[in-house]
């Protein structure tokens, strides 16, 4: 059998979502969760059990993709390279993630990255920045946290982003004073989904469509998008996470507000068709790929250090042309 | 005689400097200056010429860099490719500065980009970051613009980043409006030289070293330099222009100002050596190349393209292996 498919995780501080495929939709093959809970060694043993299960049915996993909430050492000189680093999560303080798959499976390529800049390759491959060599993917909900690429590359660099640390311009009027323990009004102290049941004193999904919360959250949402594309001119932004649902507010709804005032905020400084009335509609944007942007990017990495790369075509192509003959279908 | 020399025009929107040449200091073999003027195609005849009388002198130029004022247009499928764009600077909307070179000069391998994104390819080149791939070069005078590196290619995008029109929190207390056009309290309106100069109620050199003006500009400087290492996670910020010589204060002082705000407002939240108290000394500093990272890195982006890319160093080691034998000193 070819070695055309990867495993996946998509390791969240809430949940561990482990798979084997080779793509989106029907690509997965097999997928399971597991509570992140406080003990990363035992955690890790259960994915280590489930992936020696998986290969046993499915044949062997061609490479391992693991994209993590972090902060996570990126550096591949480094002696704490796949480590979780300084997070407040209890019992998560310098956990070493990477290293236990590798033990496991040493003749299999691993590669680590951040979770969103898993969410942003996947993306890149099947999703809403096909084609596109620069752009941002956020992800909004407990937190704000975001990656991309840059001239095709995923963003690393001194640590990784930390996009949704950035600072923001009060607006007129609002006395908020955000939610961030490091930095009160930050991006993340005033768009997650905490600061804005904070702002609006009941939980997200209660907040009627009316409520200025919502006007309030867009706003600053833009000017954070401004910012980005100040910063990264970026062709697309991907905005993932639960916080553009916008409960009874919705998601088209949400966006429009948010398209609306970035325009505004921007104020015609930028010109380009990608930014006018029309352009916008296709600039700022939900994942393609919804709630499996995250597993399915963490496929995408796998991919890109697997034995044999393959997504389903691919795969038929190269089968053709081996001695084993077997169409994958 | 071997071609290992190049052309450089660093564009300004005050002045155009020209130079043949294949590096820093002695590599710069002639240099010129034009005033910038209204009449750009005017101003390319001369620019041409300059060049053409360089080369009767020392032979055939290898490749041209051009590192232009902006807005621009990098992409390379555009019919305005090479132009600038919506400048408010009068008798430039529009202008092609590239086409004229190019027609001059058929055989020549020619390159467009940012003033920013060249100095930064000089400095990554000759300067403050050598061996760096993620880095960010800012110049701060009469506006603000910023490049870099991500991954080791110079940041492009959508059209180029556009980073002096970030928006940043308001300093508690600080009433003053900001000089941008478009934005006013953008990075540019708050920090730029003319922003100062309005803040202070004197020109920037007059303004006395105790004033809080220098606090004030130190501090949204640092706010700037934070949003820039969260969305880019930058290892090293390289800050050129004249603001940063802090007139009476002096450069040292300001930038120990800067350090230390940008330090405060992070909070630290992202850990890295880097960013601590030593760290930060080797995090936020001048260019090493000075006044000349401009003309340096047009140079740089000249060689980058030029049919046989030289340093010194390398054309003798190519003219050893070649049948011509004559060694360049």
């Amino acid at each position: 059998m070819p070695s055309t498919i990867v495993g996946a995780i998509e390791a969240g501080g809430t949940k561990f979502v482990c798979a084997v495929g080779n793509g989106p939709g029907s690509g997965i093959l097999e997928r399971t969760r597991f509570d992140s809970g406080d003990n990363p060694a035992r955690l890790m043993r259960e994915v280590v059990d489930w992936f020696l299960g998986q290969q046993d049915k499915h044949g062997e996993i061609a490479g391992l993709g693991l994209a993590s909430f972090g902060p996570v050492d990126l550096d591949e000189n480094s002696p704490t390279y796949g480590y979780i680093t300084t997070t407040p999560k209890r019992g998560w303080q310098h956990a070493d993630i990477l290293g236990p798959l590798r033990r496991a499976f040493p003749g299999v390529p691993a590669i680590f990255d951040t979770d969103v800049n898993g969410a942003a390759l996947g993306e890149a491959r099947w999703g809403a920045a096909t084609g596109l060599e620069d752009f941002i993917y956020v992800t909004a909900g407990t937190g704000i946290g975001g990656g991309g690429m840059a001239r095709g590359r995923l963003l690393h660099g001194l640590v990784h982003p930390e996009m949704g640390h950035m600072g923001l311009p009060r607006i007129d009027g609002d006395d908020f004073e955000g939610v961030c323990p490091f930095h009160g009004r930050c991006w993340e102290g005033l768009c997650s989904g905490p600061a804005i049941a904070k702002r609006a004193g009941m939980p997200a999904e209660s907040i009627p469509p009316d409520h200025p919360a919502w006007d309030l959250t867009a706003r600053y949402m833009a000017h954070a998008f401004v910012n980005l594309t100040c910063v990264l001119s970026p062709r697309r932004i991907i905005l993932g996470g639960s916080v553009r649902k916008a409960g009874r507010l919705g998601e088209e709804a949400f966006l429009g507000k948010v398209r609306t005032a970035f325009r505004d905020v921007l104020a015609g400084y930028i010109q380009s068709p990608s930014l006018d009335e029309r352009g916008i509609e296709d600039y700022i944007v939900p994942p393609l790929l919804g709630d499996d942007a995250g597993v399915c990017g963490a496929i995408a990495l796998a991919q890109s250090v697997a034995k044999t790369a393959a997504t389903p075509e691919r795969s038929r192509r190269e089968s053709i042309g081996t001695s084993v003959g077997h169409i994958v279908s």
